[in-house]
């Protein structure tokens, strides 16, 4: 695993957790961990449960006891090092979003392909497609649960950065986060949509927006922690992203990202409206899916809050009886699952590089479209 | 109409609109209202729109220009007025609880049945079973859409008393209130419970509870308004009661009416669960309806957040377009529609004064379970 | 009351009720109702409880024993019986929108700035403002409570077109109606966003879209009912509308309008995001308001369910006590009763028709950014 | 560990994943696990990631290199393994409810007092008690937050026994199991009533009900899986338990444990209402904590949703940003990170067994008050 920043400790508990419930073709070994500083990262090895701790990760990737390469590092090094561990013939698992660039994650997505021919797998992190309740949704309207799409809304909101004293961070820098709320959030929002529809945004039109412009510094500079300071920074990445989307059927689908909604610590959401039906996600309720099926009688009709805790559910039958409920963490061993799963197999796993190109691209012309008074961009091409 | 307190408000609104929405076979005339106070009285049917007020029921009752009484006095009054009423002829409306005692309300009872061998009509204000959504879990009950009924919760749920320095009021006094939070919204989850699974309560074990025993004294005495003086009255009646019931399939029922329920304010709720689906039902968003249908397949249960509000559900054709909301005294122009309907076609209007006797029944039997240590009381006798 | 439609049956609930129970100035009396249709407006006369019927408006404003015209007729003829009543001297309820065209709009506002001269009152029936939670919104807004305002969110969801085999009828047709969802349902996303957050749209980019194009015509052409015909009519308004504003502030808020949402029936909804807390409203739980508090120590942070329903909350002093909902027909007697009191004390009623024109300006640059694949578009001017 | 369940499996993930979050001052090793049947026993060491298994646990407590056992086997078990386990120095992790009788539970109880007196730790498994939000109502509760307490509603809610069709299993053997839905998940209910408020329960007045007396015996007869065969045993559990009891204080609380709440999966809920507040809770929303605080002013009341995700909530540091959810196995991480640490301070930890013998007094009180007619039977002796 190169990185060991908070998705390190997520896909960690993926990797540990994922054998020791899920029946996996393969029994994965936690090997070494790879970080800047080696205090720090022989640190997390220890914490997380690594049999080893490295500061090089091209060293690593030379190493012939190494099968799987897990990116968890921030996004303007993804392209790099996936792109390095194709080639020397590990199978990558790359944290979304792919990459901070189109012209990064077109390389990433030819790398991949060029691996495939050679049965080398590669996969993009969008876990949320792995809560059990999403997979379900994609399973209703893929079975033609709701009918033709007619529109969609995905959301995802945060409040984090309300406080405008809040520090600048590496996250508000758009040479290393790439973008704002668009690449962090509103890359899940995109992935979901297309996961649950089957369908690909094609063009866009929006808005991107910095609420507050200015931050204090941290002591060193821009980082993760430290003391603010009275210097100020700038804020080069959007607070707030809106912005609609076509789909392939020519449905429209309505975005947004913000880390200013107040009040509202994680709600991704999405609701899907169709011919038939309709169903509804929040993931701060995340063990619970809404669906409407109009096709009932008009005096029975109303959204139905589906626990999906059922054995049948999509992922369930390892964990717990019903009603009893998952967690965030629990889409990363689902991920650890179906990669290795598919490893074994010798298919190739979604969201696959070129899915996370898509939602490069899409990314891309929001922030062209924003650039051009919100006119309408192609996002697929 | 005989009284003038908040549900004169609210039965003055039941005559007048009533009218203008649904196609009455008779047209009500908003004759005359009577009150103790001759000022207050000529205010409040000014207010209200009655040509009318007198300060001398029995004068009104004599009058032959008076086809119905609507009796909304204090309960230690009901049986004097609605016996003398059907006496002398006239279709009578009486406000719940039926009576202040079961000797009370037998003799209503016996009255009635006496009057209905004349032609003349006599029902019980319970408008709660007029919610379309109630009416609504009663049509599914009884249509066998949630099966044999294995266990029901019904619970009002209050917290107007919580401050203990809030007055002695009449409510308060067990000689003119009968009793507390039990009769005055307890008797409204007894009757919606009988309503809904359309089984009696057979037999109760129950505790009753007062948590605040002394009050203090408005300076006029007992009375609705007034300075609280450094006097303290008695509370006499129960501001808790708790009680489960047998119903006559035998199944259990479970009740709570309480005025401390720290943030409940008028959550009157019930829950039937049933062996083939359940309903539940909170009064606090009285224009829904939750369904649970038990016989879809497993990962496609969960409870229905049914609008009632469809030209199709009881009582709605008249009113609104779909989506758009009643109120808390559209049950009681449910309540004059349905009354001058069975007085025109010459039917018993539900809930008759015999039901009204066998919800008094049930209160009394809580009384004496909770005297006799919890032990079960027969109700139905 | 020129008019006799849906809003004819609100707008007579609104004035026959109000002065049950507020303490209006002046006590308004029902006289005469106008219809195109001689024997069909008698019968709404009769039903509605107005004294008169009348089929010819103009003789009716010319009437001296007249003070207040209500117009509530489709929105092509607002603009000329408006101004007509205007000049004639009367006060002036008119439905929303206020017009079908901006230009139209400007008309009547000059007339009603010009009548104000004389004392004659206007105001526009955006009654969504006086759902009691909306109105406590304002007031928190306006007290600071959510602080800066940083972004909004409104939405304005129905499902009542899903059908494709719906008939065709005059809301569908761009000549009678003026707009589709944008103008019927958007206008009051738009209003009820101007109001809460006492700020207006400044500039608009937005895409409206029609889903049906063709539904079957009715036997007698474009009508409300009877049976639908093999022809089929051309959808001429816009089913759905997304677009993104500018308030004066700077804030973005972004809106949405369809009648193709699956589900939902009248989801009126809208967040305001502050720098100190948020406030969320949605009119299928018309009777609640979500209000967050972010200067609340982080671990008691959440969005609170306030029962907009005690006696000091706005419009509910003459009501119910505390848990007793209203509906959606009590907006209508609020707006009687603060147009009755502003005529009364001759002071101008909002919304006026100033502000009518105002939303106007906002439905028509949508159009046009629509129309300009999705360019910003002033508002204001 | 002794035993291999489902509770093996939950037990199993605490102790593997609370090292790895936690900083807990000793490293637990997965060192044995024990079961009846080798063959799967073993199967489970190696799915759980424990290094041995083993079929006599009286071998394993003999052994020196184990220092803590973990029971998670049938409650007619606990007694005989735990004492064992404790007279050989053994720290002891028991599973809820402690035993299936008062007399079982009082010589555990006996036993662990002695043991402490020799520095062995011992802890019953409410790990309910360990949900962040639960653990934050109790700091509410215990910091006056909701003021005193007036009364108590506590529900576990249930539905898979619906089908009168489902099996015959161990769970509805009374020999076996020691009590239907009032031990397995009653328990529960009454703990997390004492956890939160402070205060035991002290006396009852109940009825537990069997709803379906007679299953299909599986083909081997009483067990957890197999074919259902033609012969039935008898159920002689309950099925439904309906209390109410009082507190050390006098508040009533009022208790339902139910398998037949149709719909409801895994609702444990729990509301206190005090004089200043109250707080709700359900597990079927496990992160959510709703909160009333009665001292606000009038207009701003509502009960709050409070996402219990942030760092300074209970147990939450080591976990992920806020509004990132837990689920249900986090608990038993909580559960090992306390019972580690109170065994390395030397400190008493929580629940301990005399905690879980009043618990089973309270179980055996309402078993008698059952039988005696729902007479009021003290619990606190």
């Amino acid at each position: 695993m190169i990185g060991h920043g908070f998705m390190g400790a997520a896909h960690s508990q993926g990797w540990r957790v994922a054998p020791r419930f899920f029946d996996l073709p393969l029994e994965p070994e936690m090997t070494v961990v790879v970080g800047r500083n080696a205090a720090t990262v022989e640190a997390s090895a220890r914490k997380w449960g690594w049999a080893e701790s490295a500061t090089d990760w091209r060293e690593v990737i030379a190493r012939d006891d190494i099968d799987v390469v897990d990116v968890v590092t921030p996004g303007n090094t993804h392209a790099e090092i996936a792109i390095a561990a194709l080639e020397a013939g590990k199978h990558v698992l790359c944290e979304k979003p792919l990459a901070n660039s189109v012209a990064e994650a077109e390389a990433m997505a030819a790398a991949a392909t060029a691996a495939a021919a050679r049965g080398i797998r590669s996969m993009v992190g969008f876990t949320y497609r792995r809560v059990p309740a999403t997979t379900f949704a994609r399973d209703l309207v893929a079975a033609g649960r709701i009918g033709e799409i007619r529109q969609v809304r995905a959301e995802y909101l945060q409040d984090w950065l309300m406080d405008p004293e809040g520090p600048m961070t590496w996250r508000l820098d758009k040479d290393l986060a790439g973008s704002g709320a668009l690449g962090d959030i509103g890359a899940h929002a995109i992935d979901l949509t297309e996961y649950i529809t089957g369908q690909r945004v094609t063009s866009v039109s929006g808005i991107l927006e910095t609420l507050v412009s200015e931050r204090p510094l941290l002591g060193e500079g821009i980082g993760l922690s430290g003391t603010a300071s009275a210097e100020r920074g700038t804020v080069t990445v959007d607070d707030l992203a809106l912005f609609t989307g076509r789909l392939e059927s020519g449905a429209l689908a309505s975005f947004e990202a913000t880390r200013f909604r107040t009040g509202r610590k994680n709600a991704l959401r999405i609701e899907v409206s169709g011919s038939k039906g309709a169903i509804a996600f929040d993931l701060e309720r995340l063990n619970e899916l809404e669906f409407y099926d109009a096709t009932l009688p008009e005096t029975g009709l109303g959204f139905q809050r589906i626990l999906v805790t059922e054995h049948d559910h999509p992922y369930l039958a390892p964990w717990w009886p019903t009603g009893h409920m998952l967690g965030y963490e629990h889409g990363f061993s689902h991920q650890v699952y179906d990669f290795v799963t598919a490893i074994s197999e010798g298919t190739q796993p979604r969201p696959s590089f070129d899915d996370g190109l898509h939602v490069q691209r899409v990314l891309d012309a929001v922030e062209r479209s924003s650039a051009a008074g919100s006119a309408w961009v192609r996002a697929d091409d």
